[in-house]
């Protein structure tokens, strides 16, 4: 099987936010997709690493702010390379309420939809959440961040403080490093580095588990 | 609720294939998101008023063409604008037979996948089936075609005699057409046209029920 054909299907890239005892948490997610119209429900899937999966399920609610062009690489870096367990990741980053409580960004984001869990679905590493949009805004008329825009743009411009930063070489040389092999998003760290994270560790943007990086020459 | 806001998701492009009876089927879909990564595992959307929808029901498995942005107006007019029910919709398309004996496309795509089903999810006017992936081939290094692209690139340019031809009136005069509310898909004939179809009558894009059409004004 040729898994880079994996790599072809197209996604958004959003925040997914959650309550976890009225403490704002969320993740990065590239998994929504709408379901049905009348009445509007979307379906997302997040993997059970993912601190944000078990405060969804016990509250059954939760927002998506839809990433714009504009997004940081801090916002995504922030909500996609730590974790909520010992982190307010909302801290320091623009934000809004979304009626009913749950917090939303207030820039970098598109739209923001609020959702009420109907249905869920196991799948391995993953939960799918089925949910009734209770509530819709849109906030800019910019294009939404597809990923293929953050792989080929976003990350070409990684401030150097960001989590995402990857040292530039300056010359054509290529180096080895832990790709996901589900999205394409490469572990800016050594070799070693990627070795020594916890066997939780789970790719920031797709979710995917360690199990799915592998070494492949990047530049 | 602010509907508009749901536009702001992003999709690719796809004809998911099945058999029926021998015979292939197949519709466009945008609603496919991988899940888990070992097993390698996807979810895709489907109208329950789509043929497609109940020869994957009985049959369990389907395969997935990611349409590439070379793919042309007539292929997703004759998948999205049509019924399997009544017509080999795979007959004038360069199609091939992928490992296990389902149709793909033979050009216009980025990759093919064959999936088998492992689950699924009734949600209102569709299911959800989770499938692992059995088999992935990439077909071309072609950018696969996002649904932004085919609304703003090839609508533009969809040639007279395709289904979803508008004719172009040389002016800035809008016209009151009927849109779909879910992904923006506008109902190329006119209003009396789209009064008169069929009550099953889905989104060819979205597959969004007849019901989540609205009047709007349009170019």
């Amino acid at each position: 099987m040729d898994k880079t054909a994996l790599f072809k299907l197209s996604y958004g890239v959003y925040i997914l936010s959650a309550k976890d005892e009225g403490r704002d948490v969320g993740c990065v997610v590239n998994s929504i997709t709408q379901i049905s119209s009348a009445p509007a429900t979307l379906s997302v899937s997040v993997n059970k690493d993912n601190y944000t999966n078990g405060c969804i399920a016990k509250t059954g609610e939760f927002a998506v702010s839809i990433l714009s062009e504009s997004a940081s690489a801090e916002t995504i870096g922030v909500f996609g390379f730590s974790s909520g367990r010992d982190k307010n990741k909302f801290e320091g980053i623009e934000h809004q309420t979304a009626p009913g409580g749950l917090a939303v960004l207030a820039s970098g984001a598109s739209a923001y939809l609020v959702c009420r869990v109907i249905d869920s679905l196991d799948c391995y590493t993953h939960t799918i959440f089925v949910a009734e949009i209770v509530d819709a805004q849109t906030l800019s008329a910019e294009p939404s961040m597809t990923y293929a825009y953050y792989h080929n743009v976003v990350k070409g411009k990684t401030p150097k403080n960001a989590p995402s930063y990857v040292e530039e070489s300056g010359t054509s040389e290529t180096h080895q490093r832990y790709v996901c092999n589900v999205c394409g998003y490469i572990y800016p760290g050594s070799r070693e580095e990627f070795a020594a994270l916890e066997d939780s560790y789970t790719c920031p943007i797709c979710g995917a588990p360690k199990s799915a990086f592998e070494i492949k020459e990047t530049k």
